[in-house]
């Protein structure tokens, strides 16, 4: 991970003119760009104390993919979706990327938000950075953006002069049946998904960054999530979502390069060419109607899944590793696991990445509770064909699909550059 | 921690006969209870592999106080706030106490809800326990119970038969200058904190318990916390609030028993006896307006609170932990740690035992965040008086009561017996 803070170092010197100098007029901070360069380029510590018990290494912000994708799936998410303000321009919008990619490139390698940090600034100005995660590790943090149809053309025509540049792919996604969208918790011009060990972490990341974006784009929804309900990893073992059952066993990995390049990263011959080596990113908040679903007898809960609750193997028995063989009669023909795998489905593989969610409870002492689904895909259309193919789910009883949006994730950002520039060129 | 085995193990087989009974026929499973006793007395595995990262030794459930208290405090809480429902009797109460220490007993230390577990039961019923934490180690989890006013008094008078038991101090709070209470956020007939070091085993015990209550008790409101606020022993660091600064450094810490006899446990004098070793909890919800506190510069935060936000020390010098000169003219005579301090208060002090929430955000973009406020103390008049005195507090400009409650809290349950018996003798 040496490498990771270079070209941390390295690319944040190198984007650090522009970045700071956003930072500096968005914020109406004086005098900061050159003392900031110089503390980044130099490597100099703000380093957090190791307190946290999370992952300590901090992962590369720069390179060819934004990390948070392949990365092994952490404990906590903050994800955020932002709209831009009205009335701004495309210099707006790049000068928010540069702050954003600025700082995000400090804050995943476990420093503030900029090189006068919490304390260290002007006494008379506000603190740059919040500083509630001064004292913590950095617990992994990967900080990941998204681009929404919303950047490519919207009610004022094609403000931002990006329309030719729009992904085929990027259209908000059909209506599928059952859904009970609250449009308050849909959709966004841009997406940061914030993934650390320590919610503390991701949530200061969260913060940091919609205070950054203040007059150019204005937080539109955000959810917490915890105890995350897939792995990347063959090293990381497979956690349980609300319903108590094994869930990610057939995720893509990290490792599997093959799948990754057939699966999640848009390709070299995929268009348009400023995605290429991103994603797209789909989120579903999906609600549990956990306390119906207690009521559900084990046999049946069994069949619904497709899986036995305790090991997580498929009903045509073995492990939790074990191929579903679907020619047997072990399976109803509706239950979960024969609706969503990849060989009913033509092949068809995502890779997901989402969190269970508990926002309280109903009025009605119900917990308000579920899965936040995210999955990134080459094609959004991957998507779409499994939900589609989820219409007669039996789990279908028992969910909800109360929020959606869809993101094109680009590349990684360049060491001299920021998240999104290729669009922009 | 060895004792904390053997004591749950001879505790869960005391209480079987009359908890599991209570279980079984409220969850309508028969057949269950000689099963259920042998497993428990047995100390039969069922034990949840130990994948969490967390505090992996269970803390004992049964002993003079309830645990949860003086408890190193764990990075995560679920609260939960209950109703009794219309028409439950004195035995209704009788038997969901017991039933709730017996799962809790149980869950505490890394079992299941109960013995046949969220897979080992009949496949004919619904499993007992939900099943989410199976795979989780016990990450410190403790559950503590409290009782609200509405026990001993309610609309329909004294349904249970407690009304010549009511501790004098048991009232709802007086309104505050500044509270801006939401009903449906504050109070409750009875009230569960669990704390652990994976959210996802705070949340499975909640769930349980709120099932295991039904019929007889409701999910009133609850709340899910994160990045503890204060600390409960020497060998924890101080952590930081949403306002970036350290709090709980002048806590009363477990091994202080003076400081905890003198101002957390009710003695061996005060009244009610049932209530001896026990405490009051107080809980306030605290919105922060994080947005406005962001703008404000360093210089002035820190005379608000007090203390320098980098290292915690208060603004009179020193460390951390050195005693604030209130003789100093470095503070503002409002300043927080100057109102709030116990050496300005007559002495008086509470046990903190906060978390940082984040609620997702409002529609004008705004983090709906701040501090989950939970306080034990002897005598509910320590809260009273201290928070009266911080009406002046420059802090207030940035904050919001949003919340209330209050409960007494029962001694901890001895080991042939349930949480609050004393009450009822």
């Amino acid at each position: 991970m040496a490498e990771g803070d270079a070209q941390a170092a390295g690319g944040s010197a190198g984007l650090s003119r522009r970045g700071l100098i956003g930072l500096a007029l968005s914020s109406g901070v004086v005098g900061l760009a050159a003392g900031g360069a110089a503390g980044v380029a130099g490597g100099a510590a703000v380093a957090r104390a190791e307190q946290g018990r999370g992952h300590e290494e901090p992962y590369a912000f720069f390179g060819p993919h934004q990390a948070g994708i392949t990365t092994p799936v952490q404990d906590h998410l903050h994800f955020a979706s932002f709209d831009m303000m009205p009335r701004t321009s495309r210099e707006d919008l790049i000068s928010l990327l540069q702050d954003w990619s600025y700082a995000a490139s400090r804050m995943t390698q476990g420093l503030e938000v900029s090189a006068t940090g919490a304390v260290g600034g002007d006494a008379q100005t506000p603190p740059d950075d919040t500083g509630e995660a001064m004292d913590l590790a950095v617990n992994g943090l990967t900080i990941t953006f998204g681009f929404g149809p919303g950047l490519f053309e919207n009610e004022d025509g094609d403000r931002y002069g990006l329309a030719g540049q729009r992904p085929a792919g990027l259209q908000r996604l059909p209506a599928f049946l059952g859904d009970d969208l609250d449009p308050e918790s849909s959709q966004g011009d841009l997406c940061i998904q914030a993934c650390a060990d320590d919610p503390q972490v991701a949530v200061h990341a969260i913060r940091n960054l919609s205070r950054i974006a203040f007059g150019r784009a204005r937080l539109r929804w955000s959810q917490l999530g915890f105890g995350r309900t897939s792995r990347t990893t063959s090293a990381q073992a497979t956690p349980r979502n609300l319903f108590g059952y094994k869930d990610g066993t057939a995720n893509i990995l990290s490792d599997d390069t093959e799948a990754l390049d057939d699966h999640v990263w848009v390709g070299a011959s995929d268009e348009p060419d400023w995605l290429r080596g991103g994603s797209y990113l789909v989120a579903r908040k999906i609600a549990m109607l956990i306390e119906t679903w207690d009521r559900v007898r084990l046999v049946e809960q069994n069949e619904i899944i497709g899986r036995d609750k305790g090991a997580g193997a498929p009903l045509s028995g073995g492990d939790e590793f074990t191929e579903p063989d679907f020619h047997s009669t072990a399976f109803d023909e509706n239950s979960h696991v024969r609706l969503a795998h990849s060989s009913m489905n033509d092949g068809i593989r995502i890779l997901r990445r989402g969190y269970n969610y508990v926002d309280g409870n109903s009025a009605l002492g119900r917990l308000d509770a579920g899965l936040f689904f995210l999955s990134y895909q080459r094609d959004p259309a991957q998507f779409v064909t499994l939900q589609r193919h989820l219409s007669t789910d039996l789990m279908n009883e028992y969910i909800r699909h109360i929020g959606s949006g869809i993101w094109a994730v680009p590349p990684g950002a360049e060491a001299s550059s920021y998240v999104g520039a290729p669009l922009f060129r």
